[in-house]
């Protein structure tokens, strides 16, 4: 029986501001990338949205983040490596603690926003996070784009790596992601993209802005949970897979 | 052969703002009480602070406080029990996993500042912090105010509890400290301190400033190295305790 | 023709953070608190709440905190008075800038939160508050809770001052409010509330939960924007006011 | 008589971190740039610090920078130019909030750090802060460094601009600076340093490291006063200086 994990952005909330909705989209993932304060989630709120995630058997990952709360973590930043390396520490293992109160397990590590950004092809901020991994928990997986540098780098360092499709994003004839700055950059429509991501699923590619099929080698599938309409999106794709016979099951098992 | 601890703040410094100096407090002290990055304390200079600890074999501990930078968690507040258990879950492992980075453990935790002095009588805030030590590992020993309420309050939740005397603080004839706003609150002169450090451990108390004799039983000694005077204190009184016979060496290990 | 000013709190988003719905309370009320980056809002945000206040023709006041975003400034800090002072300053100031550059004015004051309810009654931090007001703009006028002590105690130090009332909470009988942690403290029937604000601008005062007339001298109500139901109960209040012939209208402009 | 101003970072300690030495480098300059509450400064001690400015005569500059304290500032951010717009008001009108507060007035802006070196050739960015200085106080003038395309590009937008140079840097053949990360780019000695100054204000340029002289017009120098030797250097340039008959005088009274 084939399976795909998808995952899925929580925590987010920060004190009294809420973000997204975490007990509707936790039914429909199988992995929960988790805020670790840096660009999102205070204390409490990541505590309570991990208790969800154990009663829901999703995996948790580190969404760790560049130190920037008002900007939410998406504005590049010129971080020197060390200073990055023990962020990202400090970020995981402030999530391994808080983990272990709601009796779960940090199993992965997804970097966020600009950092995921920048260290798909950035070498020497790639390395200064893979360095943190190793440094605390080398057993942890990481999370990156699928056909990016940084697959293959940090697999070379060692590190065992989950590459990931988006499911509503479009995609170039070699395997990029279409510019957010460019028109039909995100898919919108939720029976084409659950479409999209079965033929992802069986066919190991999907049909590329330019018309041709390009391959897309992914073991999960990073699905929104932010407004009403991605998580109807997420669902979609959920019963689109299980229909066609492919568990939604966590990479975490596999391993 | 008599032993006691001696315990001191570290890891105080906050990005480009250097406090406390580290590396020559080091090799005096047994116990390093770390900043966690609430009060103080920058992930990459948590980093080094734990690296040298660990090359001089001081015992670490989790120094965590209020989340208030710019108050240095010296001002109380009042906050809700479930964000401050979740605020110091996850300090302690945002330490720990630093702590792994860096090849050593983190074994008690010490509140700091405003939390420290709230928690040595407040019942509530105090169950909120034997809470997250008990949540997210038992095993850690709280360091708490000789005398006060908190040292049998964790001991009655099932916390290991080593109770701490100030070096360079007066007391009162019923055991408390004598505040900070009232004259003669605070010791300056290294050979007094080094003495009363002395008859504290021999005789399990000092004289007070009402002139009686005060029992205080405690199992680690608080000194400063927040600037050179203190430091050279801090010598004067681990010279003063060896040469009478008493070995420095941390509660860590009778434990 | 009588008047009354409503006041609501504004600008209370933070970065990707959303909360309240600034542009539906806009035309319901005649004065703006809108937040100053310190318990909420951040600089790009507070802008385009300061611009769309300006459209509205509404007031606009400094909506001051603690240094708390985490906690929303709802709690209490023993902070010190001249740190006090300085943020306080410094919080008017940045809402006076970015009030220039929306081509609007800051008229008053009204602190937010556990500022607002510990300087209604602790005078060491009232003092701090309004010594700031005299340094930067002593024509800035107070708004402060109907019946404490702090209306006498600014109006004494030479401030203009504002009485404020609660539309939705429940009075004592000496006309303090009922703690929120009393059930029956807030109210949420739309006409009822609506009804008791009329009562209170014709005859001085609501009736108690004791059951007693007690007497509230306020010349401004606050009402609520962070929610759909609190935006309707806001409309339902104006909309009962101005059917009976009252003016809604800001405090600035009687100064 | 010639005159040049020389200009100084100020105000940059933290809460209880301290940085600089304010009070010794006031006498020493005649322009006192003050950090904003972004990459340093928390409100007392800016109020601190320009009253001391006050009292010393010295002109006050608002510091403002990139919204990042642990890192000081010093890192370059993708920030949108809306969000950084409004960051640049608020950090002016908190500053001008003090200022009144102190007595004194803000009669300039100098970008710190990560975002002077970004607008001195960022076109984007560098308008972005020449709107907030138009928006908030049009005639408010900005310190550019001298020979950078910000120069003309803020002149052409309508602000005053005044020219700075570096004492103790070297420069390129081209008027560059040579980079921090090459060797010889810093200089050490105080009278080559001073005697450099000297020509630039004679003869309108200094030696570069090439060996040819390369014109620099600039209306101000700064100078550092984080350091003892620092303080030292800034001491022998303006006794140097008006030794040979150059008074030390802010840009501000000129304009």
């Amino acid at each position: 029986m084939k399976c795909i994990d998808l995952n899925s952005d929580l925590g987010e909330s920060f004190g009294q501001w809420r973000m997204g909705d975490d007990a509707a989209i936790l039914p429909v993932v199988s992995s929960a990338n988790v805020a670790c304060g840096f660009h999102a989630g205070s204390p409490a709120g990541i505590l309570e949205t991990l208790s969800a995630a154990r009663s829901n058997g999703v995996a948790v990952g580190a969404h760790v983040a560049y130190p920037d709360l008002v900007g939410f973590g998406r504005r590049a930043m010129d971080i020197a490596s060390d200073e990055l390396t023990a962020d990202v520490i400090y970020q995981i293992g402030a999530l391994q603690g808080l983990a272990r109160a709601a009796g779960c397990v940090v199993s992965y590590v997804k970097p966020h926003g600009a950092l995921y950004n920048t260290i798909a092809h950035d070498r020497r901020q790639a390395l200064a996070v893979i360095a943190a991994i190793k440094a605390v928990e080398p057993s942890l997986i990481l999370v990156a784009l699928a056909g990016s540098p940084l697959v293959s780098l940090a697999r070379e360092q060692g590190l065992k790596v989950v590459a990931e499709a988006f499911a509503d994003r479009a995609y170039h004839a070699d395997g990029t992601l279409v510019s957010r700055r460019e028109a039909g950059a995100v898919l919108h429509d939720p029976e084409q993209v659950a479409q999209r991501m079965l033929k992802l699923i069986n066919e190991g590619g999907v049909e590329s802005v330019e018309g041709e099929f390009t391959r897309i080698e992914a073991d999960s599938i990073c699905v929104h949970g932010d407004s009403p309409g991605a998580i109807e999106m997420a669902r979609q794709i959920r019963a689109t897979l299980e229909h066609n016979g492919i568990a939604i099951r966590s990479f975490r098992a596999a391993r």
